[in-house]
């Protein structure tokens, strides 16, 4: 935990399952393209340089809250940096999105991984997280993420994004030794990292398992959640845990006992499907629908209350099911912030 | 039904819910790349003339049928062969796939689309199923397909494959009466379509909703389930229809009522959540990761039997959760295929 308690304890009470006036709300990739705000830095700064130069991570973290005043900040990164420190190449390529020039494809390629020194690797995320603090005041409390293991291994194994990431699939199923030794290395500098978090401040920490509905269940829980598992173990009593598997709703009942604070959700799960499938007592995260935004305002800020009324309003943080698309009028977003704010009880 | 039954009635009794020795199998995509012989023909005609030349069609048909001997056939065919009818251009681009250079995206843009003559615009498929159930001589039944109504409008409004099908949902959640209108002249061709698949002879037909599980349940209903209940409607006591969703685990409560005979499940719901959520009586039909089939084929068996005896071998059809990758080597395509027939009991 900070040092400091933020006067805004919405989204901490959520996440310790204690009674809140209305649910505390924010929204994945808050800080990104749909803002004005973002979109003039991001045409002067490349990628890496935004991530990698704590002043401007700090002030695209903090431009949603400045704009709408959500109940948490996320630190604006990416989930790629982790293998980047690994010794493992990653370019932003416009058009294509993360390219990975030297995946990895067998055993031999996991010579040059490296399980790094944070400090030295990723001390500009620490940074970044240090002057966040310092702008956010104790207003709001600050969620530092990672990417889940099975995750990560996807990009470094396909090299780019996939629709079905079959090459990462294919190394997984035909040599899993080799898999589970890179999956091994992803786990054990994730946990090191998301603690360096916690300790330069970070309230609470999100990980992000991105691909790990490209599973089978069985084979979610060796390639994917035996890892975001270990993560879990290392950090819960350090900081409350987040895991959000996208389209993992067939793995809510082990996410819901590995002891984590709370279970993000997507728009395919109902919110009565997902206190049945995590056994009703975890507080979850989510649901509405990215593209759902493109409705009136209207409309959406009629879905946030029925939303509502089906999670209930304690032992819930409303969210969206997937990041925020960059086509979002601003004025949509703020329906959504604002109906939260308004919720009637 | 055809004429004549087919000698193999295995996948029609799997269909009628009757008892059979062991379960039917056959994999979708299996007229496929993973195929030498496919490809020796994929090198010398494009993707429209393979579609539209009855003796190639045919014939890449009942390729997989000499070397694996699989219980059903399904027509070499392409869901985008419906849209092209109705007037909006399909490109087969290298490297993209399927590219819609005019797509829908506006009320004004509905006006060029058209409900087609079938014999007409599409009398080439009808012709494949004579030739093609020529050269199966009631050795198995033969499957006829279509896209569902939603799929066929993710293509038509984005213009192309997409993680997200934003532009698709954009329409649908801004502009519902466009989306409606388009999803209705989709649904009213591919009634006529399979009804004259029918009257052409295949012996049961499926609709692939590929892009369902892009939904939210209830989006689910008004986008995508209610335009597949009128196929179901007006086809169901012609053939049998089989309805497959991929990602749609949360809709097959419904989809098991709509009478249908059976539904397509892909590897993420486990037989059991399968059984549960379709109410227990339905034939289903899958569910092995397309993936796993990079597995040494001695696991592939193993796997295949465990998934017999998770399913139970009646009211169930073998297949892969989505269709089969280009890569699989064509022994383990054996190896799943030999797995059913030599399937213990």
């Amino acid at each position: 935990m900070g040092a400091n308690s933020p006067k805004n304890d919405l989204y901490l009470k959520a996440l310790r399952g204690e009674s809140v006036s209305r649910p505390p709300v924010w929204m994945m990739r808050q800080a990104g393209r749909y803002l004005p705000e973002f979109m003039e830095l991001k045409e002067k700064y490349d990628f890496f340089t935004r991530c990698q130069t704590p002043e401007l991570a700090s002030e695209i973290t903090v431009q949603p809250l400045r704009r709408y005043g959500m109940d948490a900040a996320i630190l604006f990164s990416d989930i790629l940096v982790v293998p980047q420190a690994m010794n493992i190449d990653v370019e932003m390529r416009p058009g294509v999105g993360p390219f990975l020039p030297n995946p990895i494809r067998k055993a031999s390629d996991l010579d040059r991984v490296i399980v790094p020194d944070i400090e030295e690797s990723l001390g500009y995320v620490l940074d970044a997280i240090s002057l966040t603090l310092e702008k956010l005041d104790n207003s709001v409390p600050l969620i530092g993420f990672a990417g889940s293991p099975w995750t990560i291994l996807c990009y470094c194994v396909q090299g780019q994004g996939s629709k079905s990431f079959d090459v990462a699939k294919g190394l997984c199923f035909s040599d899993p030794k080799t898999a589970h030794a890179l999956l091994q290395k992803i786990t054990d500098t994730t946990i090191a990292y998301l603690k360096a978090k916690v300790a330069a401040g970070v309230h609470a920490v999100q990980v992000f398992d991105s691909w790990g509905g490209m599973l089978s269940p069985e084979d979610y829980k060796e390639f994917s959640m035996q890892y975001m598992q270990q993560i879990v173990d290392a950090l819960k009593d350090l900081a409350p845990v987040i895991l959000f598997g996208k389209g993992c709703w067939f793995a809510l009942g082990e996410m819901a006992d590995s002891g984590a604070s709370a279970l993000g959700v997507d728009w395919t799960c109902s919110a009565r499907n997902a206190r049945y499938l995590s056994k009703g007592k975890i507080t979850l995260q989510g649901n509405y629908d990215p593209s759902r935004l493109l409705s009136p305002p209207s409309r959406i800020k009629a879905d946030v209350w029925q939303m509502i009324d089906a999670f209930g309003k304690d032992r819930y943080i409303v969210n969206l099911g997937h990041g925020i698309l960059p086509n979002i009028p601003i004025d949509h977003a703020k329906a959504f912030i604002d109906a939260v704010k308004e919720y009637p009880g």
